[in-house]
């Protein structure tokens, strides 16, 4: 029997969600931003069980290098079929300063959500927590 | 000219952003939960300046039943044009209680994400601060 959560939701399991996770491009994060929750598109690449992706200094970065809990998503949804899934994985944001693994991330042909001459440093997500559901 | 933020991405006029609220029907609320920051997808409406959608009894509705500062997210992506676009909502979630407002959210046509017999409870996030960017 598929499991589901307390609403009646399948739950996706972890293989599954890793397998979104490698396959999606965008994704968003969401973090506590002067008192109130923001939530950022950003192009991303899952690589060694982390999320990273490019930023410039902001919001996204300064979230980053407080290593703040912060949360991040993929979904995708058919209106006509209805029918969808969502993955979150919750952990510590960082920034990357290591200059061998910035030179490895450079390889990934991420791009940054916008370009900008001060997008250019990276952020990981050290995954903590990884949950799927699936509807449909 | 177009006005920029800080790390150079097109800020959206407010009339865009609600005229993307009014168009768009799939989003993600984002908000605290045990000492974490939770995304989940969500069918919605834009109503009178608030986004509505259904919930279970769960994490989301928990979150609305305290009045909590919430985030809310809608974005498109084109990978091939490299253009996109997300528009943020922060306000405060709140369940609505009130027989004839539910009556007429159930006009609007809002699927539940997960269909379910709990779910049907309706949130409101009435909007305090809207932002959009554009890229591309």
């Amino acid at each position: 029997m598929t499991p589901v959560d307390r609403t009646g939701i399948e739950i996706l399991p972890l293989d599954d969600c890793k397998r979104m996770l490698e396959a999606s491009r965008i994704g968003r994060v969401a973090f506590l931003y002067q008192g109130t929750v923001a939530i950022l598109p950003v192009n991303y690449r899952w690589h060694h069980g982390a999320v990273v992706f490019r930023s410039a200094e902001g919001a996204k970065l300064d979230a980053a290098s407080g290593e703040q809990l912060v949360g991040f998503e993929i979904d995708a949804w058919d209106d006509e079929l209805h029918t969808g899934w969502s993955v979150l994985v919750e952990g510590r944001a960082e920034e990357v300063y290591d200059d061998i693994e910035v030179a490895e991330l450079e390889t990934l042909g991420v791009r940054p959500w916008a370009p900008h001459p001060r997008r250019n440093r990276w952020v990981r997500i050290v995954a903590e927590e990884i949950t799927g559901r699936r509807v449909g």
